[in-house]
C-alpha cells in the first residue's frame, strides 16, 4: 500500500496527559506534512487542534470518557457537545464495558446515543476487545449498532496488549459490514498496519505514524 | 504498624474498567471484612458502593477526570456533581496536567474549584508527579491550596512507574502540613505501604489492600 494512501487511513494519536500546547501543535504540523486523515486528541485539545487545522481538509477526533468508559452517560453527553462545539468532526467514546459485562446494555446503549446525537461525522465506540470474551464483544457490536454509531474500535492503548490482526478478523466476523473498524493500541510499524487492514480496519490509530508510513514505498 | 491501624489508612481500590457489579460486591465485602477507611471506584459504581456500605462506617471515593484529566472543567464538574448525588464521601480527581504544564494555571485552580464545591469530606487531587518536574509539582501543588482542595495523590496507577518513598518526601517537603497526601500506584506490600506512611503519607490506594495487611503484625 503506498504511503500517501496508508496515510489516509491514519488517526494520528496523542493523548498522553501531560501533552502540552507544543505537543499539539507538532503533532498537527506532522499531520499536515504527512497528510493523515485526522488527529486524535484529549477534550481538552480539541479547540487548539481544529483551530491550527483549519481549511488543511484533515480531522480532528476527540475523546470521550477515556480510557476507562466508567461512567454516566450524561457526563460522556456533556463531555461530547463541548467537544462539538469546540469543532470536533469524530468521536471516540469509550464504551462502558463494566456496564455491558453486568447486563446494562440498555445503558450502553443509551450511552451510545447521548454521543450520536451531536452529529459527528463519525462516532467510534471503543470496546477493549482483549479485556472481552466473544459474546462480550457480539452484545457490544450489537449496541453500536442500536446506538447509532458508525465504528467499532478495538482498544484504548492505555490497557492490555497490543491489537492483533486475530482481534480484527472477529470484529469482522461479528459485525461484517454493519460498522466500520478502527483498529488502535501497540501499532507501530508498516507490516502490523497492513495486516490490520487486511483482516478489515478501514482506519489505524496510533502515536507512531510517521515512523509507519517511512515503512511504507513511495 | 498493626494490622487493624493500617487498615484505617487504606482507600481499597477497583479501578478496572471491565470491573462488573459482582466485583464491586467483592470489593464492599472484603472492606468490610478488613475495616478499611474506604473503597475507592469508578463514577458509574459510587452509587452501587454507596448502597452497599451504608451504615457500616466505611467512605465511598469515586475517580473524577480519571485517570488523564485532559478533559474540561464543566465534564469534572457534572461527574463529580452525579457521584455526589450518588453518596460519595470523598472525590480523587485528576489535575488537567497537560493544562499546568502549558501555563494555564488558573485553568488547573478553577477545575479543582469545580469539584471542591460540592462539599466532599476530602478531595484529592492526582498529579502523576513521576510525569512531572519538581518545579511543576511545586505548581501543581500550589494550585490545589488554591483550589481549596485537602489532598495531593501521587498517581492513578494506570501511567508509568510505581510511586516510591522519594515521591512521597518530596510533597511533603513542597507541600509540608498544607496537604494531606495520599501514596497511590504500585503499592502492593505491607514494606512499601510503611515506607510511604514514614515519609508522610495519610492514605494508601491500593488494589492489593488485603494482601498488604497479611504482612502487618495483629
Amino acid at each position: 500500500m503506498r504511503r500517501e494512501e496508508l496515510a489516509k487511513m491514519i488517526d494520528h494519536t496523542l493523548l498522553k496527559p501531560q501533552a502540552t500546547e507544543e505537543d499539539v501543535k507538532r503533532l498537527v504540523d506532522e499531520a499536515k506534512q504527512m497528510g493523515f486523515y485526522a488527529v486524535c486528541v484529549n477534550p481538552w485539545y480539541v479547540g487548539l487542534a481544529s483551530k491550527l487545522l483549519r481549511g488543511s481538509g484533515i480531522k480532528v477526533a476527540g475523546v470521550v470518557g477515556f480510557p476507562l468508559g466508567s461512567t454516566f452517560a450524561e457526563v460522556k453527553e456533556k463531555e461530547a457537545g463541548y467537544i462539538a462545539e469546540m469543532g470536533a468532526d469524530e468521536a471516540d467514546m469509550v464504551m462502558n464495558i463494566g456496564a455491558l459485562r453486568s447486563g446494562r446494555y440498555n445503558d450502553v446503549v443509551k450511552e451510545i446515543r447521548s454521543v450520536v446525537k451531536f452529529n459527528f461525522e463519525h462516532v467510534k465506540v471503543i470496546i477493549e476487545v482483549s479485556l472481552l470474551s466473544e459474546e462480550e464483544v457480539k452484545a457490544a457490536c450489537d449496541a453500536i449498532i442500536d446506538g447509532g454509531a458508525d465504528f467499532v474500535k478495538t482498544s484504548t492503548g492505555f490497557l492490555q496488549r497490543a491489537t492483533t490482526a486475530e482481534d480484527i478478523a472477529l470484529l469482522k466476523r461479528i459485525a461484517g459490514d454493519k460498522l466500520k473498524i478502527k483498529a488502535a493500541g501497540g501499532i507501530r510499524s508498516y507490516d502490523q498496519a497492513l495486516e490490520m487492514i487486511k483482516a478489515g480496519a478501514s482506519r489505524i490509530g496510533t502515536s507512531t505514524g510517521p515512523e509507519i508510513l517511512k515503512g511504507a514505498p513511495d
